[in-house]
């Protein structure tokens, strides 16, 4: 028996009856794909067509080029039912069908993927589409295009023509004939025009402009699916961290026409402004066009809201229409939506829906506001969409982080004149020194040749992506909120001006003018993402409100909607959460910031500065250099009071929640002078020959020092400086805790630990050394003593370590570190191969590795709890602060994230998300 | 309910009603305390006593040298019962009996803990002893030699009263009153000792010399618990590796006398030569003495053999009942025994039985005609006593190694003129330079100030440890066989020689002189031990018969004994073992030596030195310095011929067997010269500047090489790395198979894969150059493309790994690195620390770690099966060598280990031993 053949093409348009998918195929159907047909399902007007699917793609991308057995038959039978369904043929000399191409993967990619519209003209078939239309115009201005988009999307990757060597031939004719714009070009210039590009087209393709539609139908899906492997489709990929695609799926959909006339039209719209959140719909609309021309950036088109003025009235019943389908989109899908449509000779069509793209701001409002009913700036009241848990689920943790942008400061801007204004395209500001290459600005962050810079350019394209992630902003001169340089910056959250036409960009000077100010590269540069503003030197920035009222205690900023918005999303992620949120610490200021943004206790003080600041230096390295106990015992005496009073600080900043210290743990070398002349002075402070200082320095010197003498084992060679330490802590607990206003729960940590016996031996001096001050002093505390878990074999050996420690703190920098065999200050090497070659998803420093790090956090949880059952358990590597991380740190069944001060915020969303989608 | 009462004191003697343990008991009764209830449940002849359990000795250190609150009812109990069949009592003035207290733990420890003599005796219970014995002289000799020994043993420790303070007396004594030996003082002369001595105890403990007898037996007891934690208990189990024992035994037994005149005396004997394995019995005894006299080497003892021949037949009688016990006794333990036994005017009692001791090469000739019923070097026929599977049981990987040692050349030897000859008390052949002081000796090979040494000695002692076992061979003029230096050497299979009278040893003078002969500290000397002829000078040596047998392929060697001895251990190993033995080599005359061994193929071929020889260095330098793949494939040109030809000679030195071939693996920085001078060298000689090698150079450097890019990294970096060296193997075996006469199975190991991805990305590269070689050439053979399993996640993500990769080789070193987080290269810095305070019970590198490093292992056999049910599994770490490893490699399923080439007959009796006992 055969296997049942696998669907690789689905129609859809004509109502539910002849649609093959909806909104839930969109992994195998592309976004775009499962959302036409999610609308023709819904009866929305949707031009019919059918979509090739995703798993043809991978096929495809797997198989040297090659189809599927199955898929040519069904793309035959499919295109067989369009015709049908539509009365046209493809190609048809008397009245032809036309198509446009269009990719579409699983994750919408902006500017990535290529379009093909007005597929099957040719000679002959243009003649049937004049004779249909009666609009001569219009035909040859769809054919001359065709040609153009053909050329360059379906050829040009492998013949080098592109859309230049074309707009080369276009600007000639208008000079030639002293157009003005393309719209001024007659029905006859047009068709001149066609056989000029046939001839271009003939001359770097080396064949004529293909006459057979299937033909270029078939080019045109083989671009599409050859252009998922592109160079900068698999850069955006890289950079927007997006893998487990398929690949991305063709649109083939019956064409409709906005170049028309003036009765047609085409357009992009936002349900919802994806800038600021603002909920009026937003869009943007050119008369008598075909969609491309809005995308590109080319003419500045009109906003959405002056449809209603136009003055064929026809177009107040367009907008009217519009709106109401793009509201009722935005109920179905719960999101706001972000539109394309046609109009036809006054017929509204919609050629796409998906989720709108937005700046963490736009989300977070969007989210507050979907779920409150009530907009957070006016207090006006709105329909309410989401429930707290929907709203909560629609954010990432960088949404939440843009709160947290530096925003200019307020009365210096109010004082600044703006050099110009632009559309504010990307949210927050942004300050930098003028660069006009995207390649140039990507190669000198590189190589941190400037810290700050901005990109300006006329308009920006794929090709630019690099330079536009390296600068701290993006300003262009032509573009509107939908080009390029808008959608992209946007996804990013970074700050972008657009559309900016008053500018003079002079790429070969290295000038930018507005006005009678001239700006050179290097020069420095502000944008105001928000506004549009430009301002021309360095403006003094602040820091955001949620910053100020949560950090500075501002409260004046505590009124502000960005800290109310702030603070309703932590109240709902803290109503559903179920782990608690802590912070790394190691300053008192620290502590408290942390604590004002949620923290619930500290997960990891690290010790080490403690050993640094003045002239504390100066006792350990006399610590280092002496040769027996009591010598060391006399320079650690010191130490002892500067720790004492560090620690006092952080319990009284934490008050009343938990503590965990970590004991030393970088190696000893860390504290020494490596060169000669510093050598030198130390010798002669601690009264000692240069020769023991460069012995002893010498003798410290490891091969592999991440896996040498340090973290516990330094304490197990020199027991009495776990001795001081501990005196420390348990002395500045019973200080604090005799003032009587705060209680002290002090956990101290001992840092890697890689068997039983190691702990045993510590945690008896650890003991004994806390049990005397505490009877001594009569204090009342508890304290704990417990482990990092981040050498393997502690994981491996948990249920023994267990048996001793009372709490684990999973470090997954080192667990990452040996676990995969990766030293972090060396894998710049090799880290690029690794992701470009796909062999990381992504670096598991950033993003903890669940399927091999994260195996031994599970394993160190279940046998830890399987000696002691109430065992805590938390989390204090860099991972803790990322949100899939903690997603996975809930699964596990951590009791604690511990994470930056700043990622607080990130962490406690992250944690309730988790507990929602558990 | 109360607990039942834990028995910690039991009873033995009078039979086997009366008798409450057996050799069963060992761990709780000590060896000597189980064997002397074994041997009185078989009714020999036994003097009754008791023993204090091991555990009573853990609890006492335990518990700051308290008794178990159970055990002081218990020994009152036991000694009453003594008492009562004894019909004597402790001090009793009428008739006292009289007890030994005698340390004992579950491991012989030889000299290490200490004996108390005579106890009981007191100024009143001498005249009961005199009253019964009638035997004035021995009564007051006991009496003296009790109060130095408790002096000495019981009070030195805390008092610092020694043996010598009280010798000075008696040599005092003797030289008063002429005496030549101890036996010529009368008994007056030895009452007078007994004042004096009660003078120096006095003098130095502050206190008189305790007439409560029962106060001496609770000192005694607490004493031989407190030699549980000397230092020089501590320091013999950490050279011999003894961990897991609870603590010493204590036996208290009724005194026999061996010093009751002429029809008296005392000796040990062993079953089976210790030295040479030969199957008669040897021993020595000495008349009229105690044991302790025999042991300390102080006066020479007499050859067992000689008792016959003594001029009172009652020693014939003696002898032949002795022979007779010990004939019953190793065939009751199935193993040689050593004893001690005691002759009281006439009777024979046995004092202990023990497992003999012996050297390697006694072991396995104990065991092989143990098994064949044959002697092997005369072929008389002897009583089978174990079957195969027992014999491979009785022997441990360092026996069989003891084959493979050095012994003199034989012709130069039989030209050499012996300067003396003394016992052959520990086996081989030694050369070495005089030292005349253990300390002095360890110090200079820790020091490395010196390659051999030979420690001659009076007499050791064992405070002497470290240095006899720093030395390579010992030399005594005093002490038999059994002597404290005969048995230490003897176990650590070191060659000793013993009592050499002739000798005169100068300590002051630094000379040692035999006749006319002076030697001087540092001079050369040479010692067989296996005929215990001592050579001035360096005797020159040869390899084992063994090692020309197999290695140098010499007729004459294949017949030796010896060599017999390894091939019928090594037949019968491959008769039990389940899995196979590979080796590690590089080099094709490694490899035939291996195969010679019994190697089954090669489980690793490191190609690193294929980059090193001759012009290979410039190849690969080049490769490094270039900056394009062009260039560097064009470096890699000049090595593929050198690489194709070493792979050759690997091929067809391993005819017909596996050869595992791994590609490429330490960090390219080892490649380099770091040295100003040789860079510039290297600058000239590639035609650059000298800054583009430092540059280079110092690009290279890493902070962590060990985690950094090395391994399968540098193929992703450079693929065509992976071509060349596939291309060199895959050309390599083409050629060979081309020749006809020899098979190939090459396995390509990739080494530190940590993801499957990383293994695919390489595969892919590997088998596509291959299979064009592989069709091109029209070659026959199959290969095989496998891994390392050496990084944690390799381990943890198995299962992935597996189904593309169709081998795993274990790399438990660079595993054990990252599963501790320890840098084999720094480890030195912390390991003393670690092991002295037993954090670590061995070091990991030397034996694999079961419970971490091994948990990883089992679970990458586990998860790798999981998807590839077949998959074949070795171990190619160092532990593939070590017996305990090897055994853990049995019990988790590999499939073979690999060990360096002289390894391989080591890990073949491993494997078998651990087929007998799974």
């Amino acid at each position: 028996m055969a296997a049942p053949v696998k669907q690789y093409v689905y129609f859809y348009g004509f109502g539910k009856s002849n649609t093959e998918g909806d909104a839930a195929m969109k992994a195998i159907l592309g976004g775009k794909g499962a959302n036409l047909a999610e609308m023709a399902n819904a009866d929305l007007p949707v031009p019919a067509g059918f979509t090739v699917s995703t798993e043809a793609c991978a096929y495809y991308s797997k198989h040297d080029s090659q189809y599927p057995a199955a898929m040519q038959a069904q793309l035959k039978a499919q295109l067989g039912k369009l015709e049908k369904l539509m009365g046209k043929k493809l190609g048809d000399p008397r009245d032809p069908l036309l198509v446009s191409v269009r990719s579409g993967a699983a994750v919408s990619m902006p500017g990535m993927m290529d379009t093909v519209l007005n597929l099957g003209l040719t000679d002959k078939s243009v003649q049937g589409f004049i004779k249909q239309t009666g609009n001569e115009r219009t035909a040859w201005d769809c054919y001359r295009r065709f040609i153009d988009m053909f050329g360059d999307v379906v050829m040009g990757p492998t013949t080098g023509l592109t859309h230049h060597d074309f707009e080369v031939e276009l600007h000639a004719l208008k000079k030639k004939v002293k157009a003005k714009e393309d719209t001024d070009l007659t029905a006859e210039q047009l068709k001149e025009l066609v056989a000029t590009y046939k001839k271009v087209y003939q001359k770097k393709v080396k064949s004529p402009f293909p006459q057979n539609p299937l033909e270029q139908l078939d080019c045109a899906i083989r671009a599409v699916f050859g252009s998922w492997d592109s160079e900068r489709a698999v850069k955006y990929r890289e950079i927007n961290k997006i893998t487990g695609l398929l690949g991305t799926a063709v649109n083939v959909c019956s064409m409709v026409f906005g170049n028309m006339g003036n009765d047609s039209g085409t357009g992009v719209a936002f349900t919802r402004d994806g800038a600021t959140g603002d909920s009026e719909p937003m869009g943007e609309y050119l008369i008598n066009a075909q969609g491309e021309d809005v995308v590109a950036g080319i003419r500045t088109p009109k906003d959405l809201k002056d449809m209603a003025n136009e003055s064929d009235p026809m177009w107040r019943r367009v907008q009217k229409e519009l709106y109401k389908i793009m509201s009722r989109l935005e109920r179905h899908y719960k999101h706001p939506q972000d539109v394309e449509f046609t109009v036809q000779q006054g017929k509204l069509y919609m050629l796409q829906t998906r989720n709108a793209k937005r700046t963490g701001l736009a989300g977070v409002r969007w989210a507050v506001e979907m779920a409150t009913g009530k907009d957070v700036f006016t207090g006006a009241a709105q329909q309410k969409l989401l429930s707290p848990k929907k709203a909560l689920i629609m954010l990432s943790g960088s949404d939440l982080e843009q709160l947290l942008f530096p925003i200019f400061d307020i009365e210096a801007e109010k004082k600044a004149v703006p050099l110009v204004k632009g559309l504010p395209a990307g949210p927050g500001a942004a300050v930098g020194k003028i660069v006009f290459d995207a390649a140039k600005a990507e190669a000198m962050i590189k190589a941190n040749k400037a810290e700050k810079l901005i990109l300006v350019r006329h308009e920006t394209s794929p090709e630019d992506v690099g330079g536009m992630w390296a600068a701290q902003g993006i300003l262009t001169s032509t573009g509107g909120m939908t080009s390029h340089a808008a959608v992209v910056a946007r996804g990013w959250g970074k700050c972008c001006i657009c559309g900016v036409s008053s500018l003079d960009i002079d790429y070969k000077k290295k000038t930018v003018t507005a006005g009678k100010t001239v700006l050179k590269e290097g020069d420095w540069i502000s944008l105001n993402g928000s506004t549009g503003n430009v301002y021309a030197g360095q403006l003094p920035s602040q820091s955001s409100p949620v910053i100020a009222a949560v950090v500075e205690n501002n409260k004046e900023a505590g009124k502000h909607p960005i800290y109310k918005m702030y603070k309703q999303i932590s109240d709902w992620a803290d109503e559903f959460r179920k782990i608690n949120v802590r912070t790394n610490a190691d300053r008192p200021e620290d502590a408290q910031a942390a604590r004002a943004f949620g923290a619930e206790g500290i997960g990891l003080c690290r010790t080490e500065h403690m050993f640094f600041e003045g002239d504390r230096i100066w006792a350990i390295r006399e610590f280092i250099l002496a040769d027996d106990t009591k010598s060391r015992e006399k320079a650690l005496a010191k130490l002892l009071p500067y720790q004492r009073k560090d620690f006092e600080g952080i319990f009284k900043a934490m008050k009343n929640l938990p503590v965990t210290i970590r004991l030393l743990d970088p190696p000893l070398h860390e504290f020494v002078p490596h060169e000669k002349k510093e050598q030198d002075e130390m010798a002669k402070r601690l009264g000692v020959s240069p020769a023991q200082v460069s012995d002893r320095v010498r003798s410290l010197k490891e091969f592999n020092p991440m896996l040498g003498h340090r973290g516990c084992r330094l304490s197990v060679t020199y027991p009495e400086l776990c001795v001081m330490q501990t005196r420390a802590i348990i002395e500045a607990a019973c200080n604090v805790e005799k003032q009587g206003r705060v209680k002290v729960h002090p956990e101290i940590m001992v840092p890697l630990i890689g068997t039983v016996a190691e702990f045993e031996f510590l945690e008896k001096i650890i003991r004994k050394t806390a049990n005397e001050i505490i009877e001594k002093r009569k204090a009342k505390f508890t304290y704990m003593v417990g482990t990092m878990i981040e050498i393997p074999r502690a994981a491996l050996t948990a249920d023994e370590i267990a048996e001793k420690a009372e709490f684990f703190s999973f470090g997954t920098n080192d667990l990452t570190q040996m676990t995969f065999g990766f030293s972090r200050d060396d894998i710049a090497s090799f880290l690029g191969d690794y992701l470009k070659e796909k062999i990381l998803p992504v670096d598991p420093f950033q993003h903890l590795d669940a399927t091999g790090v994260g195996q031994l956090v599970e394993m160190g949880v279940r046998k830890g709890r399987s000696s002691r059952p109430q065992l805590k358990c938390g989390i204090c590597g860099e991972h803790g602060g990322d949100p899939a991380s903690v997603k996975f740190c809930c699964k596990v069944g951590l009791n604690y994230v511990s994470c930056s001060p700043y990622r607080v915020p990130i962490a406690r969303l992250a944690a309730a998300q988790a507990a929602i989608n558990s």
